[in-house]
């Protein structure tokens, strides 16, 4: 049976997944390029667009302006880091665009790779 | 190295993935219960509801109506599964709304446990 939680696996992902969340903030295209396996089977669905392999979620990174990355700061709640095992886990959470009041969540699914942990899924939306 | 997408694990998630769908077709809530991990730590953000745990997951399953679950029939589009060892798996689609014309996106990500695959984490959005 897939041991769920164990500790430092925790701490592992969550700190992975607040480096991702930090390059969000910052804007930091490298850090959220590398945050993703580098893989065309990864993907990305965003709030209005579906994105198939790293390369065109980079693509999309390289491509916002400051106004558009600004226009989305928000604030995280109720997030939840669950762990399976030593090389499996999902990081799903809740946020407010500070902007604007409007709900989202934001879910991904993380493997720990040679290179480190990555996203292989993700998935943000705003809530109906 | 994780090997990804081993044949014979990618025909099992598929048959999960689609028995799932056929119970949303038929809104089987007995089958889609089944097909959720029966733990606090299953997460399910649907288009307008977060739900946490398999108990409000299942109470929400139970609390739709026949005409709430007609209004949603879809048709999926570009449905992607990987799968990562033989134990873990991300199963994404995009859809369209019959009824309607919208554009939505359903991720989940499944783990194998001893009664059978999973879905520990699921998204469940409509287009901006």
């Amino acid at each position: 049976m897939t041991e769920i939680n164990i500790p430092e696996v925790v701490t592992e992902v969550r700190a992975a997944f607040e480096r991702y969340d930090q390059g969000l903030v910052d804007n930091d295209v490298a850090v959220l390029d590398d945050s993703f396996w580098d893989s065309e089977h990864t993907l990305r669905y965003g709030v209005g667009e579906n994105l198939y392999g790293h390369a065109q979620i980079a693509a999309f990174r390289a491509s916002r302006t400051p106004e558009q990355h600004k226009a989305r700061a928000r604030q995280l709640e109720n997030t939840r880091i669950v762990t399976f095992g030593r090389d499996f886990a999902v990081a799903n959470t809740e946020y407010v665009v500070l902007a604007t009041g409007q709900r989202g969540r934001q879910s991904q699914t993380w493997m720990r790779t040679p290179e480190g942990w990555k996203v292989v899924a993700a998935h943000v939306s705003l809530m109906r």
